[in-house]
């Protein structure tokens, strides 16, 4: 059953991203912004554990907590075992949770953290993801051939690193309830079509939100999956009508496609995803929205593929998943 | 702060192993065993996946439970994206949480299956990992090449899949308390000897878990850490002894060296590791004597390595982890 929160709010975010989310047209929504992808580093996962740790950093310095007060970090990340997730969690010193739910990461993280602070076990707590175009690429689709083309309905990874304290202690922004998601095959096979591949999972996530909380789309101001792209968008649109007669024409939007200019950007192709992806929209636009009063409530909607290049070349399905979490402004 | 628990209750365990775990000491209290690594499958992939899948087909028949009863599945492993839990959790249809803790995992799971059930929020939750040690051979050390030594520090990845089913029905064990584990750097570089990298972890949670309980040592019948192997038990031994003056030479011991007869069966060097090593011993003969009471509390506290060949490469530092439960039998 989807989970209702009574004392959980978002407190502060931080984010951390590289030249293409930098030219995007979120620009003015990021707290660091860098010029190439090597932040500094020689190699892409150092460059990884860099960005994350530094919004980490920046959360701190922005929420103007001590790193003492933080009673758990839950983390996690793309690369083979976590581990941006972990080399830029350890300085912090803390108790922490590796988890993992490929792109949906944050909400899942963000769900483990709202049933720790609403059942009164830890106060606060620090939620933090992070992709890196070349890390991924260079992890899952390696190696990279010059000149390979990709299919139109291929995504783009994120660069950035995004960290959320949310904590009991009333803000402008409330955890208000989440749904679980659980693990969808529909026999999709194409590495290159992710849209496709999860906007089932977001589809029955959506749906069991909405059944189990009795409530109808129109509820929302905004329903935000990511990270889609624009040809899963059109297929959770289409699926959603065939589906379960709900028409998510009118409030429903997807990360994937918020975070670039995909006319302009054209090296996206269906635009954005990875698990910074969505974190790089909720935590920061629809952030600043929420507290501003221009949105009421938003259902986001994280969708990650479950697979691996291994079972891939093994032919087996591409499997997906989804969380939703229910973010209201406070009046 | 170490997480106290009033209503949660262990209900039944189920355990897959290979060839090395069936041959070993504990060979009594597996569920099913295989004579061979391929379990009937064509990749070690997939034959991860099938004796995890096996053990939560094995666990819902044991437990006489229907799997539309299971309110949360939370599981993971050590392939990259954890793809053995997700293909493995996937027939099961039910809300599930990816996690990560390395070697450390099923404790993660347990700690949060804990506290969703303690707040009353999920009320039949199983967790899950398994691992497999020719998919971690590939894995982690490909090109294995033949004939290449390993130093005798080095471990043995366990084979199996473990699932148990955790409620707030009372039963004959209780899960009465636990500590989440932080992220420990001590400088420690060998992927060959992960029983001198995790060790730290291990001291960190025991003596954060007795501090913040207020307890002993001699509060429980059995410390159990899993999986240092023989030398990392003596470091852990060496390291409680000098650093926090504590004493564990009277009633501690490894899952690593318990799963294994180290002087008969050569091949397991140091001893077992593996997501599955501690879950082995752990969910099979400890809870059988906790049931039967004789043992009446255990702290059980897995530990991991946290890192990737990648981050080895590129010579940075291996992070551990260890996070603990306390086990009671129930009066």
């Amino acid at each position: 059953m989807s989970l209702k929160f009574k004392n959980v709010y978002l407190q502060e975010s931080a984010s951390v991203v590289g030249p293409y989310e930098a030219e995007g047209p979120l620009k003015k929504y990021f707290d660091k912004k860098y010029s190439d992808l090597y932040f500094g580093t020689n190699s892409w996962e150092k460059a990884e554990v860099k960005l994350l740790k530094e919004s980490l950093e920046l959360l701190l310095k922005k929420s103007g907590i001590n790193k003492e007060k933080i009673d758990l970090v839950i983390a996690g990340d793309l690369l083979n075992q976590i581990t941006a997730s972990s080399y830029a969690g350890s300085p912090l010193n803390t108790p922490f949770l590796g988890v993992y739910s490929a792109c949906a990461t944050s909400l899942e993280a963000m769900l483990l953290a709202a049933t720790f602070i609403d059942c009164k076990r830890e106060k606060n707590v620090v939620i933090a993801t992070s992709s890196h175009n070349m890390s991924s690429e260079k992890q899952f689709r390696n190696p990279t051939e010059y000149g390979a083309p990709k299919p139109m309905s291929a995504t783009f990874t994120a660069t950035g690193g995004v960290s959320v304290l949310l904590s009991d202690e009333k803000s402008k922004v409330k955890v208000e309830s989440g749904t679980i998601g659980r693990i969808v095959d529909y026999n999709q096979k194409d590495p290159f079509h992710m849209g496709a591949v999860m906007a089932g999972a977001a589809a029955d996530t959506i749906y069991r939100h909405l059944t189990e909380m009795n409530r109808k789309v129109s509820d929302y101001d905004l329903i935000l999956t990511g990270d889609l792209g624009k040809y899963g968008k059109e297929i959770l649109i289409d699926f959603m009508n065939e589906e379960y007669n709900i028409d998510l024409t009118k409030n429903y939007n997807d990360c994937g496609v918020i975070l670039y200019d995909t006319d302009r950007q054209k090296e996206v192709q269906a635009g954005g995803s990875g698990p910074v992806c969505s974190a790089l929209v909720n935590f920061t636009m629809v952030l600043d929205k929420l507290k501003k009063k221009e949105l009421k409530r938003v259902l986001l909607v994280a969708t990650g593929a479950l697979f691996s290049p291994t079972f891939v070349y093994q032919k087996e399905n591409i499997l997906s998943i989804a969380h939703a979490i229910s973010l209201e402004a406070v009046e």
